[in-house]
């Protein structure tokens, strides 16, 4: 009879996740990696399916695909419940998955500094739905706006506001400026899209505070340049269904999003684990969870520090390493042997701003501008799964390069599909 | 002062409306377009979103960017409300209209022989929407399988009716069993999707009424050969959660597809107008309402006949042609001019089966099999609007057809996005 084989469960099948299963291809165990969505998501490029330049399929690859040579790792769709360690079972809506080994890469999710109410007006951009909702709420207001009968009203339609000067706050703010005065600027009779006022708001003193100085700059520039007012050091009191207050005043919105905050997945709650205030579990150097020697936490559901004493970032190139390291440290465990404490590589930062224009902070090479946004592409290009994502992606943005086009620009879903329509 | 431009509104931007419009572009008129939807989207090719093949955007272009060269066009999004035919007004979401010439191009919408409830759980397709929801359905169903813990359970979610044999149902049955058998095949760990069973129920005698009986014949047997049951002379008695009931018996089913009726939109209640059963108006020979001079009703809205006496079908081709005819039409009158009645000339069908499989019966030109199918694909390409839309369209086919792979194999909005998610 053979040796009933080591259960390792992974949970999320994110950069984190993804790198874990794939890190265990050799080892003698039986993996079961469970996601709530049947897609792997490259979240970097979300931005571009909010503001129409790609379709979901386009960023989206079904997961069990993705592993579908890997024989030993099963893919099931569902959404945990809770975990209970002491008798090693994830919880889950399709019912109890025993484990050996736990790995939880359950990511992050928009965090509105307490303030729940403020996502229904507020969304920010972590999924799927998210992006076409943002993509929604956009198109939206420029088709409102061109049925508006009165001044105020359109002025309001017209205006954007995106709240938080990160990566993130940057690309939407850029892609947006573009959306108004380019990909629409000739499709309307009654309105000039080219008048839209696009307002990127920060809490602290400068834009990416995870650049240096000199590229912030350059990119505060550059979207000022593109008409994109850049405020800083003005943090959002609060979010309506018509627009934000500020300290100094407020303005009102046809569509607002958040780009300002996450938090981590509940895993500390369902541990019972110490987190910290982004509710990020903290571990030991083996990225396993103190007191759960069988337990590990990767990507932004965890709080590491790099060598120099710094939290680790929440990038995919992150995730990717923690996922890698515990899949291979539950590898090495099985065969007996140990590692050496996980150490994080920050591999660089790269940001976009809009067309021909992107930095780029990959240790020695430091890129800005056209060079920066070639950079960026065939990066972006290279990390995408799979060969026709590849193509059509490269396609698509050389198409949107010569003609300032937009291939997805759909409102979908405005409201629940009626019985019958 | 310039005199008053005489106003025709347009109700619809599918293939009789944008005609209509496009018709109308060198009339001193001003055009108001109305659509619920803010793009145009390419039905023929719906099934192939519901069944993962394509992306929204792939068949849906926004409608103010193909007008935005013809000045004289105002495009809305809004929803007709109802109709003022004495006033002249069109009644809207987003206001009232005025007009002096009104075109009706809504189209259908599906229909249950009056058992509304049915929908709920046999989506048919008509708009995006259906489609996403559906390709929800069928990837769902698979997902649940490999979950399932009882054997009977699996075998009902394993299980996919598709309602009504014309093309949209035989193209429905035929893409998924490519997706059970082909697409699907190596992905799951503990069911086999090969063993998905396939079922087509058509009330008639026989598949593809509107095809010759050879034809018919050979969709029957190319279906049969794929894995499909075919039943004939069954009409269905009732859907509900898991399954449909047949006079001889009851499908448990984890998918239920509905192609089996439209009716069309309500654009006789709007004018209290004479219909036919399925609800289109009853018009004159210049597709002009009994009653109202300078109203007119187009494609799926409305009854008609061709020079032999027979209705006109529900076709692009025909919605187009009439489109474009009442474009022409009110031209004309406004020039002071007359037309001629109108006279349908059919141009023929097309359906396709399968990989490598279609049916086209184009007057003289009657196809089957892989020289069908190279047909079908061309005309369909041909017909797509937008250049990138082409290309991707092209490109995505080939590598499906070389891989078995489908691009869009996404299950999105499964519920209501939550505030925070």
């Amino acid at each position: 009879m053979p040796q009933r084989k080591l259960q390792v469960v992974i949970l999320g099948a994110g950069f984190g996740g993804l790198e874990a299963a794939k890190a265990l291809r050799h080892a003698p165990v039986d993996i079961t990696l469970i996601d709530r969505q049947n897609y792997h998501c490259f979240q970097p490029l979300l931005y571009q399916v909010a503001t129409a330049a790609l379709s979901p399929a386009d960023i989206a690859w079904p997961i069990r695909h993705i592993l579908r040579r890997q024989a030993n790792v099963t893919v099931f769709m569902a959404e945990v419940a809770g975990i209970d360690a002491a008798a090693r079972i994830v919880n889950t809506n399709a019912g109890p998955f025993a484990f050996d080994y736990l790995v939880i890469a359950t990511g992050a999710r928009n965090w509105y500094f307490g303030h729940d109410s403020w996502a229904r007006f507020a969304p920010g951009l972590k999924r799927i739905e998210d992006a076409t909702r943002i993509r929604r709420s956009i198109l939206s207001a420029f088709e409102e706006a061109e049925l508006a009968r009165d001044d105020a009203e359109r002025e309001r339609l017209l205006t954007f506001v995106i709240i938080g000067g990160g990566p993130t706050g940057v690309e939407m703010a850029g892609a947006i400026a573009e959306v108004a005065r380019q990909t629409l600027a000739r499709d309307f009779r009654r309105i000039d899209p080219r008048t839209a006022r696009i307002v990127l708001i920060e809490a602290g003193p400068r834009l990416l505070p995870n650049f240096s100085e000199h590229h912030a700059r350059y990119a505060h520039d550059t979207l000022a340049a593109m008409g994109v007012d850049v405020m800083t050091s003005s943090p959002v009191l609060k979010c309506d269904d018509g627009g934000v207050d500020l300290a100094d005043g407020r303005i009102d919105a046809g569509a607002v999003i958040w780009a300002a905050g996450i938090t981590a997945s509940p895993a500390a709650q369902w541990l019972a684990a110490e987190h910290d205030r982004a509710g990020r579990v903290v571990v030991r150097a083996d990225l396993c969870v103190e007191g759960f020697d069988t337990i590990f936490v990767v990507g932004d559901t965890v709080a590491v520090k790099d060598p120099a004493g710094r939290p680790v970032p929440g990038l995919a190139s992150a995730a990717k390493q923690m996922g890698k390291y515990v899949g291979k440290l539950i590898a090495a465990r099985v065969a007996g042997r140990s590692m050496p404490p996980f150490r994080y590589r920050h591999q660089g930062d790269l940001a976009t701003i809009g067309r021909r224009a992107a930095i780029v902070e990959l240790g020695r090479i430091q890129l800005k501008g056209f060079v920066g946004w070639m950079f960026w592409s065939a990066v972006h290009i290279y990390f995408l799964v799979g060969l026709r994502n590849r193509f059509v992606v490269a396609i698509t943005w050389l198409w949107s390069y010569m003609t300032f086009q937009r291939g997805a620009r759909l409102i979908t879903d405005a409201a629940p599909t009626a019985p019958v329509d």
